[in-house]
């Protein structure tokens, strides 16, 4: 019940076109709606920064062409873990694609607002982090990238002091054992989100070991996510980054 | 806003005292107030055959006497894990206690509604055991109980078959290996709560050897609650049994 | 050694026709007997509510097919996780076939006594979900189902409240976090059965996170069963709706 | 070396008071002084919106108060984890003195600015929620908490929902399931720190359980700290809060 | 029902003083007491060469005076993890009295038959040899100690070779790494029980790491028991020793 | 340095035609081979109730058949977790050969000595009991098999008593909750190896659920090997009841 | 900014040609230039006895081939973890090729210093032991292997007596219960590398077992590598043992 | 039977005064006396550098006194993990004491050869580094300490980076998330022993979060040991450092 709808209830109440006690069934139904309408509601809202997201692993080219189709948005909409062949179809169909790995943004990016740098510590965390990026950048924020800076190679990090400086969030991503958020953490005070990949092999038990040691960091400050979860730090920074 | 107000409302804007804007502005604030208190009813709807209840791990003697003097019921008001001395003040203060170990109720207990069968595996299980059966009781149900009917001595279990059949729900306690919701499981239909303990040692590991083997149990119809949460199953049990 | 041969002897020993000593020798080896006998019509018993069953998993069309026309059932047989192929081909061999994924009921369904509402939180845990309500129904119970009622969107859960309260015990499914439970668990005091699925990655651990959720849910009298066991929650609704 | 004393050697090489030579070998060993310096400088420019903490776990009473004396500090030094002797000395030898459990605050808190809301799902929960956000108010944020909101019961989290709107970075503390995180996720936008809490028994081994559900979370934009780490998502969500 | 009340019955019915039907009545309910008593009966025979044993572990030392006074038995009872003044107590009340560490052999010891070796890793590890090998002797094995024979020390392992080869049961007790076990099990082919201890510190997770190493032995033939279990090693090893 | 050229060396010194001192060097030199000789002595030694074993998993057929050609042996030679292909050479090439699952005996069977019963809960433990039976057979036992005695069907486990009356020693194969060693121990005392298997799912975590309860099992006497272990077990239990 | 750069400044300044200022601002941004110099010095100097390493795993032969030719090197480049086919195409590319399994070292080998022995527990050990001994090899040490020799046969080991007295350093390769480093450690004194393999089932869980029983080995003076990083053992033990 | 006696023995047969046959059976037992003797030795002969320890954890001061009393050595005896009691008792007993934390050394202390650098990451992990330290310096190296090097400070660990490159063997000492050694892993080529510290809470779980990242330290050439483990990473350390 809008309040278009209460509007007309009341003055045909007030005209007497209308019994109260039928006004008031007509109401006493309303709360149930309401809650409903004005959690979509509040749902709706909070979505003004956030774009509408296609989730691919799983899905086939056909499933994901008709996600995307079925949404109107007048900015990207974001793809994540689709297929190769789900990448090309939608290359193939749409004008304006950007394309990290398995990540696809369909449609216009919107303005950047903030900046969030995305650190990885080898190259087989790339693929995360490319996740987390194109995510950032659909979500609204500007994004850059720092790859390759592990922690057993300190002059690479340090020659991207200048860069950790400039961001309004981090996302660091390291498999094996984890260990650059912490280093990262003692050089720069920003808000900083650590991604754990299941990079490694043997103990570290599919993204295990690099999860507790960022659960354990010495640094204050830092935060995690699940295991290859790109998606969620790209969306958690650029909410952080966009309010500046 | 309730039905009354509601309707005081709605014959004001009738009677043309109260403009329809303003009483479109005093129900646009309720869809909120009704989130809440509709939710509210919601819980208190469901309570009416659930009694209060005072958790009373880590609580002292003063505060489970304060919750449960601040509880103004007609029924009684089930306590859990109170230490000794809560127990014993309870006993004191109030005429009317039921006491099996650390749980407690105080006051009158409902008419049993159906009937429940709490079976323990060993003697060690018995305080799990005997907070079940008193929170079944507490919840409304009738309470049957068979001690030491661990799955080494079938013959036990065998003969307390008329319990089993007697009841509309069974709640099975066993620590160790946790076997004995199998077996029961191949005797009787009848829907059925295990309970893992935390008796053991070793690689009981806590009791988690048991909940693993009651999640794995090959008879079909069997669930689970947390292990040592006799409470959580006397609950479960109860809203089975006084359905009959 | 059945009550009539028990008879015949017992006459026969009267009419002097046999010696009570070979009387005794006969009745001497009964006891094993009866106790298989006991406890095989036990089990018969109990399987008055309940359907006959093929597992599925791992078993060629050709064994499914033969498990299935080797039951001669009045009612329906019921067959879980069967492949594509041998769901194909229960098809096309017999006339009254219900499918739900990979679950088949064959045969007339019984008359549905008492309601099971399934609920489930993602449409990944969909499959298991139909395995459940499948189940439910072939055991004898009346079936509904909620949909995509996952706790980041309480509108949609909180507009399936009727469904709810019409149910005499709920099915809940969800994977990843496995917060529904808890949440459902809020809104009424329906038994209720949680089911963790496997949906997920990292450290889900396989359904690993949701099992442990469900089990140390908040709200009191949910019980859990194994992951992805929809089959095992269909059992035990089916037997607590069924008592109504 | 600074600027000043490089200044000087140069002047003396222009002069011709120094040999080039020499200057040579005094800038040769200068970089590793330097990096000790760059490092050493930023560390402290990161610290200009973070004040000196003191981790009181495992500190004699003594100790604390030689640390708190120790540091010479225009704000607010912050004492985590102190034990209830060490409280009330830091009580009694200081004037302005703010206590939230075992964490303390001595000295004048910063000018607030921008709005972290912490909320917690138990009353068991509020020690490590007190942490949560004395720690933010000490790093120079606003603080609001909302207690008891447990996913159990939705009509107080829904109430709560103005606090949520204001707040610019949230912390959002549960033990046992975890579940609540998922649920405010799925209301709001807002950056969200999770913080699981070893409240709980049995299955929730020591928190793991609702540490799992919060990296599972189905809503988007959650990150997570440690086990009962209140200070460092405190940390977390100041960092982000003043940037506003 | 026994063999001389049906007896009774058959001669009553062959007589014509008990109706053949009245008989019957009577028979029908002697399955189930029949099953019980054979499940007794059989429970009673598979006792003949085990005694009588009384868990100290968690009772006063009234609670195991009182299970020991009431067990009227020929031969000696076992009593297992009393605390030293049960053990005390139990040394004063009676003459025939057997201790190793907390198990204590009431009671005239049986004829030894067979013989069992208990083989400790380590010093640390004794108190679980001692309840292995009083158990083994208290269950009618004889028994042989080796002590102190780690891997890291093989010539003390390999000078205790007769020992090893006069056994029909070893009980390989160690801790730790837990390599005791496949070192032994290269040397002879005599049936081995390993036992895991607790001894150790961090990974040793409690004794899993040697539970796991047993469990992984390379030497074919070794079985293994829960962890610090020397009693269920002890009884094994005698049932199988005094075979011979 | 053998006994023969021991004494042929000590004659020589006797008849004067080796100094001493040279003999003293031949011998000095002794040690070291002989340790090495009396470890493989006795190993062969050990050997003498034991076939020779070819570990099949991971082989070519043409590795294995090498490696049984290369086995001289009166008596059967065993091959375990043979594929189906090196199975049918197997059967090709030699006359005499038995065939259980992927267990092959190449060769003339022992004379049976004592009697070792294999107990199975369910068909798809079958594989691995069928392992043991046959391991046990080739080990110089006796076997008989009880298949499909799962805990949920005690009328069948109850009509196999008589086999596990006859026994020297019991194999007790099981999946999922691994509770019918259990409830065996309870009926029988004769010397038990409880086998877990990965047959389960979810929460069955690969065996450790059957694993952890057979470890914890409470009827005394119970012991354990590795999951899906069924070749341990049946060199356990032969070693056993050979010795009979 | 390097020795000759900066010497070349200061000239100029003595000479007047440049002005302090103008030297000052030049020398200004060099420390950050430095740090990264420094540390890449650093690393270069480390590597003095460190050759270049391709980790092949997931790589295309290309990428391989790419790899190797892209390093320009006196001494042998280290090719780890290498499909068949990438090693076919080096050894066609290469004239100075050495292979063992997966691992290539491609060039000159370097003069060997000090002596590594690489001890297997079993053939199934060999992969990750050749992975340990070529790399060893290739970074400089000497190295001698011996196979085969695990715990449950030690005359194998024994006879390896005198390899073990010759080597400066051990690895120690061992899957199963890996007990073979404790053995080896209480007959020799020398610095070991233990490492597990992923070799096993069941309750080895990929190597766990292997893992924790080498990190609680009661001989001291063990340290123990990730499952199955025969790569990094060999590194190590090259290190200790070429500073002979 | 030594050389002397095997000698005495020969000249005795060559004089004819034992008969070969007896001296046959007089060398038919030695191998197995010579097999305990050679491992004897053997031990003895590895013992050269290292000195005699005393475990005092668990133990009671007078039983410490006495194994340090018992124990005629030139050189200093190392007792680790004792109780204040028993440092205090051999404070006043002995003259020549060296203490750190629990760790004593009695005796005069060998020369040192060789440089162990110990680096211990935070102030609570200095007594498990003043355990590795004491014992590296008992076992005969040269020590080095550099206390509070976390990786969240790096300019504190890059400032001590002198004392690495002296070291001959690196300890590196951190609990929480065990970052250290990747970090000083890519800073230098010495061989490095990593130990994890149980120093943490939560997800430290009990120190195996630092345990798993330094088993999958991107750095090569890291090796570990047990949780808490200085005293086996200082044997270890000492045996590389004392080979210069």
């Amino acid at each position: 019940m809008d309040r278009d709808r209460a509007r007309a209830l009341l003055d045909a109440v007030a005209a007497g076109e209308v019994p109260s006690a039928d006004a008031l069934d007509a109401l006493a139904v309303a709360p149930y709606q309401d809650l409903a309408d004005t959690l979509v509601d509040t749902h709706r809202a909070l979505r003004t920064g956030d774009p509408e997201v296609v989730y691919g692993a799983g899905k086939t080219t056909e499933q994901v062409l008709a996600a995307v189709g079925g949404l109107q948005s007048e900015r990207a909409v974001l793809v994540t873990r689709a297929a190769p062949e789900a990448v090309a179809a939608l290359r193939e169909q749409y004008a304006e694609v950007v394309v990290e790995g398995g990540t696809v943004a369909v449609g216009p990016l919107p303005e950047p607002r903030g900046c969030v740098a995305v650190l990885a510590a080898g190259t087989s965390d790339g693929a995360v982090a490319a996740e987390a990026a194109l995510t950032a950048r659909a979500f609204g924020a500007g994004v850059e990238r720092v790859d390759d800076v592990g922690v057993a190679g300190l002059h690479r990090l340090i020659a991207a002091r200048p860069a950790l400086d400039r961001a309004d969030c981090l996302v660091v991503v390291a498999g094996m054992e984890g260990a650059l958020p912490s280093v990262v953490g003692g050089l720069v005070g920003t808000p900083m989100v650590a991604v754990p990949t299941s990079v490694g092999y043997g103990a570290s038990f599919g993204g295990l070991a690099a999860l507790l040691a960022m659960l354990n960091a010495c640094a204050p400050g830092i935060t995690v996510v699940n295991i290859d979860n790109g998606f969620g730090a790209g969306v958690f920074a650029a909410r952080v980054a966009r309010r500046r």
